[in-house]
């Protein structure tokens, strides 16, 4: 029996992996759920799973749970809530799909504890893959990747160990503006880019999937994940977003996994890892897909990957700002306040006006991002303003 | 230093193999080499590698081997020969890239002996896939697959057990009459029939590769080399020959194998094994191969196909008749004694004349075989007869 806990229990990856957890009731316990606002459904997924801990977001939130009579330890909140959920002694493997930067700290505790971490978020490694990885291998920790390129990239490996590398090959559906000029995309809407052809997610991970930064940030986490360098990785378009992500070894020779878009998939093989459960999910039909293209990525309508690769070969703060800076400028654009070009230009903005310095510690990861954020911040408010002059 | 043999020097997949050589000469050394007629190949071979055994199918061929002042031990002439070299106490793996069913004997004395095999010859474990699989498990010897599509599979499993399997995925060029119908095929000659798409090879696979019975031949070791029912294998035609073939794994989850069409890969792939080493071969170009199409198999206008499954399913001597039979029909169509269509018809016709059952040894293989053979003899003439009347 594997002990489970799940940070972000609540949103699409936290059900997800609990839809997982029922049908594999016989190898898998919940020990821990952790969620943000949503007190109701937190209170249904504990009277059914029975978890030993919880934590919610605020204290208001652990109020409203407290209301629902769902009978649970409360670990705290916020981050010691996560960090508590995440730590707790009964738990054998930690999911992470808390969004934004919130689970950094609760990893790292996991990591201490000698937990398996099963990591759906990208921040994680985005803003501390230094810290993070050296931690894990210290403690001989396995970082298993839930992300759907990653894990295809772990999938790929089986074992296979970095020197036998000579690339990685990410797969990225496009967004919903694949094959637009710069110059098409000036005007777009935030409802428009809200359209992704193939994915169901939330609305910031949307954007970045259609300015690409999404597949920047993979970029940087596969960096970390699987020990490459930046001129090892490659982004390749797949509209059809079948092949999840392959591996070129030495010998030329290109490793690929293709399976249906369900997210259960990557979790299972995460709580299962190094075992595989057969799991109720249909055949991939390649007949059905009918055709599989496979496109280069135009860096000049999206300058959002040039930037993340810029960012990875630069030191370790450099990602910490980019990060930043994209997670406003994002919010500025669905608030309506840029154009979506701006995302790109908020960013270059803000990773110019920094000088990157090696990052050892969680306090200047935090301290980089505020900086990042309060920057970032003004150059949208100087874009905006730039617009309407 | 890992010490070969290669039964077949002067074929096509001989002459890859010696280029691997070439490129590993620092962790590869040629001990045997054996080779059918061509003695003044063999003899450049031979100063080249310096060998300490050799072989030819004829004495004849040794006579002119000999004339030319090639220095090196003959180990026999025929099957005689081919077994000498592969159990030559200093080998340790043996390619057998032999043509037709000669290299059996050599197969299963080499397995006897202890030697890891490379296996680039359909026919071993076409005709006797069951006595050569069990001699390997009892003596605890590693067949590695050459051909193109099992060696795709062999590394998409890379350790992986029968158990984690829920499906082979072979694909298939769908050869020069892919999307063609059986009336279609009825005049179609043998030059029309020899234009392969993507792969160059001999006439006789050639001719397999048009009628579809090289897949089904495939699917038939597939059944052996990796321990899966005939329902558990699938045939995918994908033209453009990228993707060598895929594994669907229990959690529905599909590893696949993609590579450049240079036969020095899988050749190297198994000298190597469980090591892989870095290959002097070009990166494959994803965005310029395009697109990957794949389409469901034509059973009505390729029959062969189904009569490959139709013997795996029954006992194991009707695959050797399938064999059997399909070399006699193939060499009636390349001498233009009878039509494209009457392929699938001679076969069908010597299986029916069958009654399958258990083959235990090579004497009962080769009985069964020298039976199927005159069967179809007759068959190909009726045809040729009722053609004329």
């Amino acid at each position: 029996m594997k002990r489970i806990a799940i940070l972000g229990s609540t949103g699409s990856i936290g059900r997800s992996a609990l839809a997982v957890v029922d049908a594999h009731a016989d190898r898998l316990q919940v020990v821990g759920l952790a969620a943000g606002e949503n007190a109701e459904l937190l209170a249904e997924q504990i009277e059914r799973y029975r978890p030993r801990i919880g934590a919610m977001a605020t204290g208001d939130a652990v109020d409203r749970l407290r209301r629902t009579g769902a009978g649970v330890d409360i670990g705290g909140t916020g981050r010691d809530g996560l960090v508590a959920v995440a730590s707790h002694p009964d738990v054998d493997l930690v999911l992470c799909a808390s969004s934004g930067t919130d689970g950094l700290e609760a990893v790292l505790a996991a990591i201490e504890h000698g937990k398996t971490i099963a990591l759906a978020n990208k921040e994680v490694l985005v803003m501390a893959g230094g810290i993070v990885t050296e931690a894990a291998a210290r403690r001989g920790v396995t970082i298993l990747p839930v992300d759907s390129e990653h894990n295809a990239i772990h999938q790929c490996l089986h074992g296979r160990i970095a020197a036998e590398i000579r690339r990685l090959i990410l797969t990225a559906s496009g967004g919903p503006f694949r094959g637009r000029r710069a110059s098409d995309l000036t005007g777009v809407t935030a409802a428009e880019a809200l359209q992704h052809p193939t994915w169901r997610m939330g609305r910031k991970i949307t954007i970045d999937s259609a300015t690409l930064m999404n597949k920047g940030l993979e970029v940087i986490e596969a960096h970390w994940l699987f020990g490459v360098r930046a001129d090892q990785i490659e982004v390749v378009i797949h509209p059809q977003s079948v092949v999840h992500s392959m591996v070129e070894l030495t010998d030329s020779s290109v490793i690929a996994q293709l399976g249906v878009t369900d997210m259960r998939l990557p979790i299972q093989y995460a709580f299962s890892y190094p075992e595989r459960w057969p799991a109720p999910l249909p055949s991939l039909d390649l007949v059905e897909a009918g055709r599989l293209e496979f496109q280069k990525p135009d860096t000049d309508a999206f300058p959002c990957l040039r930037l993340a690769y810029r960012a990875l070969e630069a030191e370790r703060s450099a990602p910490v700002v980019l990060n930043a800076a994209n997670e406003i400028a994002v919010a500025a654009f669905l608030e309506g306040r840029i154009g979506f070009n701006a995302i790109p230009s908020v960013i270059a903005d803000t990773m110019h006006a920094h000088r990157p310095g090696h990052v050892a510690t969680i306090a200047e990861v935090r301290n980089v991002d505020r900086w990042a954020r309060e920057h970032a911040r003004q150059a949208a408010h100087g874009l905006k303003s730039e617009t309407r002059s």
